[in-house]
């Protein structure tokens, strides 16, 4: 019954409570010995110093990650003022390191000096990568970071309001001003980046060295294909049952089967050696780094179908973040490419594996026990059909597998038009609604289930959403890339073997960490251009069985 | 299902994640307005420049604590390097913060201003604080504290072994080293706060303005008092029955008694305004700051005392922690005193309620409703006496009421010799083995349970021990004083009304904050010195009804 306080007079004693856990004694003995005897400064090389740079950066993410992960699943209620202020200090302060002049000082020093050409590829590649996000976080005015901050705060509070009153003109002005802001910021990213558009900019920030060019060449031959499949699906002579889906499932077995379906994907979070849990959030995510990497999902009584998906979702997630070189760690091509070979790892294990006729061959009867007597009178196929049920909807988070990329490609669409300056914020409840009507042929009603349901564009994030459907492409071709090399792989799922394929990801995927830019990777992985024909093969013929095309 | 990623090449969408909360956004806001604007220089006086900076000092311990929290209850075992390192990095931005000479210099500014004079007495208290944080941190120099912090590394490993293998002669050169340092130390804050002994330096910092000299004459009344209690418990005329209180209570009972024991003592956990929470970890502890405090038990199935008080001691904490004055946030004086009254707060609610027989004639119908027929053939007097059990023991985290002040005694004794040089590192087996004979009458084995049972020396804590002795003598003297002003306080906990007990608490001892030193808030509080007649006084009416002397 020892006391621990964290209040001002007693930060002095810090460290004395750090000395608990003897592995915390180990980090304040390396703190001891390499932050405050400045030993940082003897360090041989400028390549070295940038990397011990890197590595308190990396630390103060992950530490708010921490503190974020606790927002979102443990603080009491009353904690949440206290909260944003640690937010916001850590942010601070991780601004604070990412843009110290040192790191400018140290990357030139690095690129202008004659031994550069005498660093690894791997060493050349992290010096690359701290440029880049030197560069992006050093090269906007600070009046402009300023005036976005703000604005983003402004702008989401009046998205909320506006979405509640289903009233785009309340929302109007506030995005309208984001977006300038966001303009003003594109274009000077453009010069830095030297881009062939403000949008491409924006878009590399998400997706390095992906732009507009290639994504509206891929996106058109996605959609066409998209379209094609939705309407066979239709048309197809099988008429989906999917009224046991709602059948009440007690949280307690959702639990059970959600580390059922964690221990079948390798992502362990009971051995003494785990690095992973699982914790209710409204919202699913992922967070974490290596050797502590997170999920969350929530439980429906009468919907076991979204747990079971966003458990195998960010599942997927969680083992690419796991699964990076043990001695990249720290580094920045210790992390993943880009957010859609992320969501290209996620979906691959959510849809790819977790929706698949050999993964339920497997797995059914097991739900069925782990259910009692729930789901024994549904036969095996009628379920995988039902969980691969395509319908299209006015919600982009709650679409399937064949319209999501869909709801993606109207979002990339209209921000192409707007960042050309061609259409203005005021143009786009309308054409939302066309496009919906047009590509997914349903009538959206009011601009709360139309073009505000999304956050992303209030607080600023314009170029972020093509990297959604844009792992959905990534996860066709390296599905196509494992299938020659594992042929068998549809065998080892339906004997309960994920393994194989995981280690597979892990070596072709995983392990590639950030040394390549996505165009780059996709080409290594797979042996081709980024292209589609893998993804729509694979949903056609896995749609031909599910509605009998 | 949207993914959060933490790791290196997203931090720069940190702005992007935190916006999904609105509480966030507002700390953004005002990060974006106070810290990167840098309105902070713009602010009209040194003495709102110090506050600014405190204010960060104390967001990011409390932001600290958050990591720690998470490390003892939900970290997945695999996390622990990175925690260490992360914890490190916190420590050393922390140091950096608390250290940084514009705060020395803003403080030499406020005191020799004409203006001075003119400050509040919380102001000035504000600035005294400070500054004598300042000192603490700053006056040691940096070789000094490196060595100390490498050797507490060091010197707790190998306490942990030789623990482990109950040889002091193991741990007896790293105890030596680390005394040597922290003597060094308290040389230099002798004469930095210009006290008598460098041991007062060292009490000091825990137990502000508390000097070895009144607490010998402390001690010593209080180690004859109770010794006496002792002899009369021991020639009292009740035999106790203990044996019930092994019956096995299955956890998930006493998770549902703690819930109700935190809501007796209002440690909101539950309400949609709850500033608390109860985890499970093997040592109990209390951690965070106002409206987020949390509290930890742990659960044996054939140990329900052990929840129980562990429940109030913390609870005890926990409501300290959260009522000082809502002004006084980020500021110095928004803060427990000492770990002496901290300690004082909590065993009032552990012991001086929650042992009482008022207590448990409200509580024991309910527990023996919560525990299904468990209890159902125990009297209460029976359960009562059980419970306050006096039982010399060799271990003093598992001493009772009475004897566990004598555990403390004898450190502080021992402290006080080898701080003043008397005795050397090698003489404190057997002085310990021997004043554990003269007080307790217990012979001690082996060092394990003997000198080497506690942490606190190894980490290089002299002077800390003396607090927890303290706090029941805090409480003692605080108790009698609420005896006068609520003579009726034993009917309305009987009743289960703890709220007016608990409102003359907040009023008079925690929003007193850190407005007072120890002796001066002891005084204010009860008109009188520090003084053990009040405890000792409370102890002889208590025990000689549960041994009948």
């Amino acid at each position: 019954m020892e006391f621990v306080i964290y209040s001002f007079v007693q930060l002095l004693l810090a460290g004395f409570e750090n000395t608990r856990n003897p592995y915390i004694v180990e980090g304040v003995y390396s703190f001891a010995a390499i932050n405050m005897g400045k030993v940082i400064d003897t360090l041989k090389s400028p390549y070295e110093k940038l990397l011990a740079k890197t590595k308190e950066m990396v630390i103060l993410g992950t530490a708010t990650g921490i503190i974020h992960w606790d927002m979102e699943t443990k603080m009491p209620p009353k904690g949440v003022g206290l909260r944003s202020q640690q937010l916001a200090l850590l942010s601070q302060m991780s601004h604070r390191l990412s843009t110290d002049p040192e790191i400018g000082d140290l990357l030139s020093k690095i690129e202008k000096h004659t031994d550069y050409e005498s660093l690894s590829a791997l060493q050349k590649r992290n010096v690359y990568l701290l440029r880049k996000h030197y560069d992006e976080q050093t090269k906007l005015p600070e009046k402009l970071v300023k005036e976005t901050a703000k604005q983003e705060a402004i702008a989401i509070d009046v998205w909320k309001k506006a979405k509640g009153a289903k009233d785009f003109s309340m929302f109007k002005p506030e995005l309208e001003k984001m977006f300038k802001l966001r303009k003003q910021a594109a274009d000077i990213l453009m010069e830095v980046k030297g881009t062939a558009s403000p949008y491409d900019a924006l878009i590399d920030m998400y997706e390095p060295k992906m732009d507009a060019r290639t994504i509206t060449k891929i996106f058109a031959e996605l959609r066409d294909g998209l379209v094609l499949v939705m309407e066979k699906c239709r048309r197809g002579s099988k008429r989906l049952d999917t009224s046991f889906m709602n059948r009440k499932v007690p949280v307690e077995m959702q639990e059970k089967i959600s580390k059922e379906l964690a221990e079948f994907i390798g992502y362990d979070i009971k051995s003494p050696q785990a690095g992973g849990r699982i914790d209710e959030t409204e919202h699913p995510f992922t967070g974490g780094y290596y050797d502590d990497v997170r999920i969350t999902t929530h439980y429906y009584e009468n919907n076991l179908a979204s747990s079971l998906f966003s458990i195998l979702h960010e599942g997927g997630h969680a083992i690419y973040e796991q699964n990076f070189k043990e001695s990249w760690m720290y580094q920045p091509v210790g992390s993943s490419t880009s957010l859609g070979f992320h969501e290209s790892q996620s979906r691959f294990v959510e849809n790819m594996v977790g929706r698949s006729r050999e993964f339920w061959n497997y797995f059914f009867p097991k739900l069925q026990v782990l259910t009692g007597g729930i789901f024994s009178n549904v036969a095996l196929d009628d379920f995988v059909r039902a969980i691969n049920q395509v319908k299209p909807s006015k919600i982009r988070v709650e679409a399937d597998e064949v319209t999501y990329s869909l709801h993606i490609i109207i979002r990339f669409e209209i921000e192409q038009e707007l960042l050309a300056e061609r259409i203005t914020v005021k143009d786009l409840p309308e054409l939302w609604n066309q496009k919906y009507k047009d590509y997914l042929g349903v009538t959206i009603e009011n601009d709360s289930e139309g073009v505000m349901q999304d956050i992303h564009w209030a607080s600023g994030a314009f170029g972020y959403f093509p990297t959604y459907a844009l792992g959905n492409v990534y996860g066709g071709q390296i599905l196509e890339a494992m299938e020659r090399e594992l042929p068998n792989w549809r065998d080892k799922i339906t004997e309960g073997n994920f393994q194989t394929l995981k280690k597979w990801l892990v070596e072709n995927v995983h392990q590639q960490g950030d040394l390549y830019d996505p165009p780059v990777l996709i080409k290594r992985i797979t042996g081709e251009e980024l292209n589609v024909n893998p993804f729509l093969k694979y949903l056609n013929k896995k749609y031909s069985w599910v509605y009998g095309f």
